[in-house]
């Protein structure tokens, strides 16, 4: 182990705005508290809220870093007092509460997770914020059962493509909305049984005829606004919806009988502000019935493409684009 | 026990119109199906669905009878072929698909009640709509817990008086919604801790500074229209929304994002369409767990006025007057 340097390349935001304004700067490293370890970064993940956050319209929490970055892979560097699991040299992989796009960052032992068997760096780098997420979302509070139907919205996003997987994994059938043949087909190569383009297809009507009528009994939102009262009408009986995030806006015009007549439960969560001891009880779920899919080759996280850290505009562009199928990763060191 | 008569004097509903549409008929006795008993009925409860029926916005379900009525309490008249465990003679209080408002009613035997000790005829027949919407929603669904702090709107109707009663049994604390000081003061005395008189008070304010700025951790609501989203607002972190009904509308405007931010649950129900298995688990809980209750004396339904069958009409204009504080009633037999 080399010993370490006193700075490191970040990415900062010295002024929110467009992809640009993701610029390299040089900083110290960060210290790891009692209970933190120091990773240095092999692969950083791109998501939403690092979007929101160079836009200005997401700050980081309280005690956060300023440098966006919500998920990484590497090797413990350093370690804090009170870390009594991870040693010097360990391969993680870690949820962390910002500041992955940099050369190095601390990361909570209790949400650091051992890299699983056969993953690259890159690879495992994509699994917390869309594992951790889907994982609480669609088994735990969602409750999914094999031999029922989810619909997942936004199929070939990082959840999405996380989401199918692990469904197809647990014995569901999924039903998924993409917004072009090339993500619907690359959705149904993922498992999907039945991928709506819902630029020209109604995915209510589709969700209803693929179920006999039914509805779905288990909905996945990430898109908010007037989906929320489709979302209501293509539910079955007693289902779920759960909101994991409002890219189309949270604001929605509902009808709330839908709720009383299906004896419907919409719930959600955001993952980012709960503490740490919740996002290690949802990483031991991970750890035990997920990690073992991935070993054996039946889940693995969808790469769609890499960029060098100092390239992170461009990957920002990429994912504001909307053409991308899976995760936007940034490789720190190869 | 007499000979049965061939027929009986039933409120009917020949034109949907005001009050005056309910009309005295003379109808053959209804037969008991084979898992059904007949009831002689002696008093039967005037509820917010009747309303709707008379008005024509909600026609029975089919197969069931055309008369209002969705509870009573009589004595058994005559049994089906199936039924096992009722005799002749037994008095009962039962949840009925409707026929109520008559001198004789069928009842599924499996939820056909005992009537508590020390109730009257006319104290039971109240019981069965708000105790088990009350029981299933607040209870069953809503997961209600000693020392949570629980929201109910419209503390003075049928289901709000029952949801204080049986929450303060359970320990917990009650916030309650009401119209007038009167009905303010009445919910405070069945037991309410705050009652909020909303034609002046905001429910979302006094519900958080009674909670030290936390929300209730269950709201009932019978309301909807507006107050979907202000239910939102006055929740707690992973509290939990109940609809029970829309008395101002099933259209509701809301922010989504509190569902995730606050990991919010909105459920909900209604009791009429439930297979009679369903309705029978739901009546197992309440023998179980309310009945004893009721017994000594800590839970008791509010009786605000008496009618006799043939003056049905007085007692829909009543309830739609508003000024009525607990259950309106009808006397079919002293």
């Amino acid at each position: 182990m080399p010993s370490l340097p006193e700075t490191m390349t970040a990415i900062a935001i010295p002024t929110p705005g467009g992809p640009e304004a993701l610029q390299p700067e040089t900083r110290p490293l960060p210290k790891p508290g009692p209970t933190e370890v120091l990773v240095r970064v092999a692969a950083a993940g791109v998501n939403r809220p690092d979007v929101m956050q160079r836009k200005g319209m997401y700050p980081p929490p309280p005690g956060a870093p300023d440098i966006p970055g919500l998920e990484i892979a590497g090797e413990v560097a350093a370690v804090g007092e009170k870390v009594s699991r991870l040693r010097i040299g360990e391969r993680v992989t870690a949820l962390v509460a910002g500041g992955g796009y940099a050369e190095y960052c601390v990361a909570e032992e209790a949400i650091a997770l051992p890299i699983p068997k056969g993953l690259s760096m890159i690879e495992a780098a994509a699994l917390p914020e869309t594992f951790f997420t889907v994982w609480h979302n669609m088994i735990e509070r969602g409750a999914l059962k094999a031999g029922e139907t989810v619909l997942v919205h936004g199929g070939s996003s990082g959840i999405g493509t996380t989401a199918i997987m692990i469904a197809k994994a647990f014995g569901a059938r999924v039903i998924v909305t993409a917004g072009s043949p090339e993500k619907c087909a690359a959705c149904r190569k993922l498992g999907a049984d039945v991928a709506v383009n819902y630029k020209i297809e109604d995915f209510v009507a589709v969700t209803k005829a693929a179920t006999g009528g039914r509805g779905a009994e288990l909905i996945i939102d990430i898109i908010g606004g007037d989906y929320v009262n489709r979302n209501y009408n293509a539910a079955a009986m007693d289902g779920r919806v759960v909101q994991v995030s409002v890219q189309a806006g949270p604001n929605a015009a509902v009808d709330v009988r839908m709720i009383m007549l299906k004896r419907l439960t919409h719930t959600g969560s955001t993952l980012r502000p709960r503490p740490v001891a919740e996002k290690a009880a949802i990483g031991r779920g991970l750890l035990e019935k997920v990690w073992p899919l991935i070993e054996a080759g039946k889940v693995k996280p969808v790469i769609d493409s890499t960029f060098p850290l100092r390239e992170a505009a461009k990957a920002h562009a990429r994912m504001e684009s909307s053409v991308h199928i899976g995760k936007i990763m940034l490789v720190v060191r190869a």
